[in-house]
């Protein structure tokens, strides 16, 4: 079966997924996405992603396409036609075609592409062995609180990683303090057992798993706290953890070359992993 | 005639020019371009942008899709296809098509488009009034010295100056100094008559006009230094200019709201713009 993807208000094979030269997200990055996480019958807070996303649209001040209920259908039928039992849907919208000219074009219709995928969400071997980070400055742009498509930051950060031997990237602003991951949140968990990750304001994006874990360790009746910590806090942590919409929730076991803890998975992060991936296959806000 | 377009090996007409969904210029900003004034059977100083363009690709490491020699003679066929006599030829190179992740994909063969439009590269109005540019923070990424398709602050600036009835924002940084427009640099004239503009290094674009006005300058035996200059400084100079690839050399009359002199072109922005359009038209550099 070959890969469908919408483009545009069709479904098409997704070799066949053409947008314009000149649309706006092509030359100017014009344009924000989500990603939300397929498991079994359940879009993973889809309802938040959707709230996400029609911030970004707005902050952008781009038209929304079309109406929640009717993106949740293509969403829907795009699962269906990929087959997808767990993975994830990725919707990018941009501003729409325009002869090229920085300024906003007076009159557009927004583009609207969907793809689908098969992903583990949760990988076992992630899970037992935990990831390692590189930390780098963060040189985003001012607004990485809006999901815009202007990754290219990102994707940097993301290949020096590799590079490094490492899944991700943890960000740090001017006074040496974690913004985020290139795609993902970071936490540590303190020795008074306290689970701490950076507020929310426009320094980082909000994301949604976050957000779940939130709610998660609230219900669990754990401690946390949104406060900034340093990349030296963060490597005589006892405990750090990354989360992300495609990973949910992962151990970070070394950040550069310090291990954290003993080098492995700890307790907390283990508990907050099953506690993440109950709450994501609850299917509690979002069923398909 | 239709526009025709040059995308990845083939003349098309623009309305047909189509990437995939999955170009990596369309889903991270994985790209940079680069654009290039046709004037009569000049393209203006094309080896210093075919140069700069070299230098973004490599900082990105994006693979180099053909020798500046085959690039040259694809924009004199899409320039002569389009029967352009005044204009410019937009280049584009992205890293390629690769199922989306933010790590570079391992094989992928870069993308290339290029489109080419007629356009008045010195309209005499605005030669004659001058332009209104606004200011406003610098929230661009750390390395705007690379010609990358991440141009979604630019754009939001673009727009806040259109809204305010101005041509352009020039964006400050935090102490107050005018890094560039978001599509062009910025100059000031002194009481002592010299043209300053701000040394390019990792905080601004090096604008090819830019280079090719240094040199008009110094052939013409003007005094000019490269240094920081702020926003008040520039509302207080005698004269203010901008410069770009499309409109050449510009006098700005007003910044936010105060006139700069006397509220018109000063003489000696009126002289490099003279003096910066013969050198433009002379094709001393690059002949079509």
């Amino acid at each position: 079966m070959s890969r469908i993807a919408y483009v545009n208000g069709r479904y098409v094979p997704h070799r066949d997924g053409y947008v314009h030269i000149e649309d706006r997200g092509y030359q100017f990055a014009d344009g924000c996405y989500e990603v939300v996480a397929i498991s079994g019958d359940t879009f993973v807070d889809a309802g938040l992603h959707l709230k996400r996303l029609r911030r970004s649209l707005d902050a952008l001040k781009i038209a929304f396409p079309m109406t929640d209920a009717a993106l949740t259908v293509v969403m829907r039928e795009l699962a269906r036609r990929n087959m997808i039992r767990e993975g994830f849907v990725y919707l990018q919208i941009t501003r729409g075609v325009a002869p090229r000219d920085f300024a906003f074009p007076a009159k557009v219709k927004p583009s609207l592409v969907m793809t689908a995928r098969t992903k583990t969400l949760i990988d076992p071997r992630l899970l037992s062995d935990g990831i390692k980070v590189i930390t780098i400055p963060d040189i985003r742009w001012g607004r990485p609180d809006i999901k815009s498509v202007a990754l290219l930051p990102n994707a940097l950060g993301k290949e020096q990683a590799k590079q490094a031997g490492a899944v991700e990237a943890w960000q740090f602003d001017r006074d040496g303090n974690v913004t985020e991951g290139t795609s993902s949140n970071a936490w540590i968990v303190t020795k008074a057992c306290e689970v701490v990750t950076r507020k929310a304001n426009t320094d980082i994006l909000n994301g949604v798993t976050r957000l779940g874990l939130l709610h998660v360790i609230a219900e669990a009746g754990l401690r946390f706290v949104e406060r900034p910590f340093s990349v030296a806090e963060a490597k005589s942590a006892p405990e750090a953890l990354q989360t992300s919409s495609t990973n949910f929730v992962l151990s970070v076991v070394r950040i550069d070359d310090t291990p954290i803890g003993d080098g492995k998975p700890g307790p907390v992060g283990q508990k907050l992993a099953k506690l993440y991936a109950d709450y994501a296959a609850s299917g509690a806000q979002d069923r398909t």
